[in-house]
């Protein structure tokens, strides 16, 4: 894996589900992670899926973020065709509000796990990515470990303890 | 299509399918209608999958039922490959029951639908795909309006009108 | 059945399900595919859904879609009284927004089987009706073909790989 | 309506469900209440469905129950031919557990209700009917006063206060 | 029961429940039937509800219809007072849009049954109760079998069967 | 309040209720609290219960325990009765398991609060009880302080960092 | 614990949620009881969640009440770090509208009990604390009676029963 | 990270959950991954929960896997106090079967995600554990690589296509 390799790779099932995305990718910007998105479908794109997962590996991809609403087979479709951990966003899309799509995305068959994250958890997928791009990068991890100090700082220093009348 | 083609394929997520799956079999057999089976999955066989259905539609396949339960994705990874009618059978395993696989096979998006029959609705799966290739064929519909007669003859006849004391 | 004689009878349950429906009626067109519409209702008009379906048949009618909401009965008292396919497309309206139209249509009997698409997928519901068509329309087949490969093309033209920062 | 006339018919959609509405002839019984029951199928006799309430009504019914599970369309489709009340009896019956007949139960349209009573509760059926017929039945609402009474006293004499250690 | 004594009572369990509530009021004159409402609440005015129930069952009232939303005891408490029939009504307030007034109206212990009717079904719950009281009067039976005419005839009259492209 | 007045009031909606609340009795009895079990039904006894919940708060009760199952209505019944808190326990019987119950239990009205704990958390029914006790009683928090410490030396000293191969 | 010791402390598991828990404040402020607020976050802050408990409870906190959306888990941490009862008010944030918050957080483990009110409860959860309080605070208790009176009038002055048409 | 240091800690929140993970053990046994497992309470061991998480980052654990059934905190909780990336696995205890845990284990706030795999599926979060490790480490990575390639083998071979009568 080069120095400029790509590190992650966010898929998204529809072009609609950009917006809703928006939050993974300025995450990953945060962290100065690589990364390259697409849409493709599980469905109407198979067989570009299954390409775009195995060049994306090629380039050095670690990480897949797959991301879909409904019946969200995309995950488990990437996860088919790499061994490199897949993320599992599933988006509220729909009258069923994401319902559908956390079960089709976070019940799979032995073998071939997807790493879920909450219904619209768009941010919490990247941190997720990083999270696991760090167990091999101490410098990712010390980036991490500032943020963290960061969100609870932010927490606890605009929230001060308020007595009542 | 010659006359002794194959006209139904059936395909289940798992070798641990085919107890809940023998109605359909039966529903088939009882039609005289012709079917192959084979195990095959989304997740840990999708080249397979995708080359299973490419040759039985060549072999002359009218209409396939996918079975599968949990995150169930074969039905919908089958309509990626095919554009003959997929019937979606969700199988009541783990401990959500169906929910789940109900839902991972009705929810798909536009263009590529799947017609999903209820959770374990075995027999019924069979029964639809013999209506649907009864559309063309016309000694196969009178063997379903026959079928349907029995049935409601049976119904009758066994439950007569009682009165209480 | 007669060249021009009609190819899919649509009913809806209640005429304010039209809006939802409409992307039904403009895949069928799309396809050029001859269909009748009506609005009947399992509850308030028994006796003319009954003689609707019946005469529809006669009209050379081999695929029904029956759409309603709530306790959506509407799609199993139409295959109650046929042997064509019958694809119910269960509507988001009330409260449950379609969790109860959706179980409504796909849990039925043995023997009555109804072929459901997702909750509001009118689109969905034209689309499996022209695949069932297609069974035995080689014409319609191929347009289903080039529709499909149109929808291949359109993600992945309007989809390139995009690099983050 | 004569003096000895049937007062309740009672439907169920399959003869599987009998032992679940036993308490509720039980209860009728109890009552010395008139009915007949029959197995009906919403489904696979919809005319002989419709045939039964048209007679049950000329022999003097006041009240249906109507008892099925799954996509449970009975009562529903009793209460399309009657404007006698339809009191609909949800069963726990397949994998879904009565969840899906209760809805499709009570969820009816504007003009055709039906009073629903808890899934599985069979004697519960009864006892509204009971309850609907004593509207003008004086002799009947002191039977239910008087049952209610001795369902009052047999929960308080049976369970005294008990003090722990 | 006196000629012109209160057929319905219409309880509420909150005055906020009123505009859901207007098509059972409505209903009920359509039909000419009398009724009284009021605002009771099973939680906050015990007493009051089950003195409300006493008294309006010796102005003759028939039937109750209990309105209430969330952990909707009104209609079980209601039916706790009286054996008349109690219709119970559940309204889709708060977050669980009412699923939780569903299952807390419907799911009452055995000889004390609730007649429930669908979320938010304001109008079915006065149809229903006139269809309770026209067991015993076949004037009103008369007008809700003219009634179902009319909702025949305007489904039928305002829907012709129309062809597509 | 004397010093051996009773200090908890347990209702159980039904008799059958009482195998899966002995781990509430236990828990009582582990602490010493002085207790009362009594079974009133919201529905077959609203007077009773009423009777109940008034001459327990005069014996000296400072919480009240009330367990139900399916619509249970129990608990809101007791709260509406007094002022003292009322701890809610939704049983799993039926088909429902106990959601409708927890529902039933939990999403009261604005003023009449139900403390609610798991469903068949009996055990947790009476610990609640007894910090709400404690609040104003030393020798009871010293107590839970002890069995809290008991609880974390049984997790730990049971259970020691084991190694896999 | 002193006489102007805080009596309740009330913890958000965000700021966003403030506005949610305003009746809150507004009920604890009506009761004239002594409160304070902060945010912490069982996830972000995890030791000061604990430092706050602990020195609330050295403040003389009788009852803690912690709201939280989602995975909601702050009131099970506030639970684990003290003996004092825990109010927990799930909150109706993001796609599943607070089913997931009040799972979270009512299915606690032996032991530990949360005393958890409805979803959005804001109001219910102080008058849980309060009532809790009263247990041994007469004066309070008095309040409470008091403005149960006044809802109970509220309730039925501004309700007449009113004859319909 | 020395050369035999512990790669995975596994955490349950309760002995009794043991057997339902003995999948997770022999999958990363399968792979020589080396692993410890601790049982840990977020409730009522939160400050040994903190503190073994603590000590097995210091002994190089690059994966944690927080298994837990109801209101499944664990997982959240060793969330908070660490960078690695935390495998959630919810158990199907109790009457919620898991839905509890699900909910309780992926719905996390902004900033500490939960890589949650499917409700008892014990044998993925190892599986998802190896491949996250494998980012690194080629030769894991090869033997991921070989297990899938059996995995697909045995699919394939084991369920040659069968033709019906």
């Amino acid at each position: 894996m080069s120095e400029h390799s790509i590190q992650v790779a966010v898929l998204m099932g529809s072009a609609s589900d950009a917006p809703v995305l928006a939050p993974c990718m300025e995450t990953l910007d945060a962290y100065g992670v690589r990364y390259e998105t697409a849409v493709r479908s599980a469905h109407r794109t198979p067989a570009e899926t299954a390409d775009f997962v195995a060049r994306a590996e090629e380039r050095g991809v670690g990480v897949f973020i797959a991301a879909a609403g409904m019946a969200a087979h995309l995950a488990g479709a990437v996860a088919a065709h790499t061994t490199r951990p897949v993320i599992g966003l599933p988006i509220a899309s729909g009258p069923l509000q994401g319902r559908d799509a956390l079960l089709s995305t976070v019940m799979m068959p032995i073998g071939i796990p997807v790493a879920t994250v909450g219904i619209n958890a768009a941010a919490n997928a990247a941190h997720l990515a990083v999270e696991i791009l760090s167990v091999s990068d101490d410098g990712l991890k010390a980036k991490i470990v500032k943020k963290r100090e960061e969100m609870r700082r932010k927490v606890i220093e605009a929230n001060p303890v308020v007595r009542g009348k």
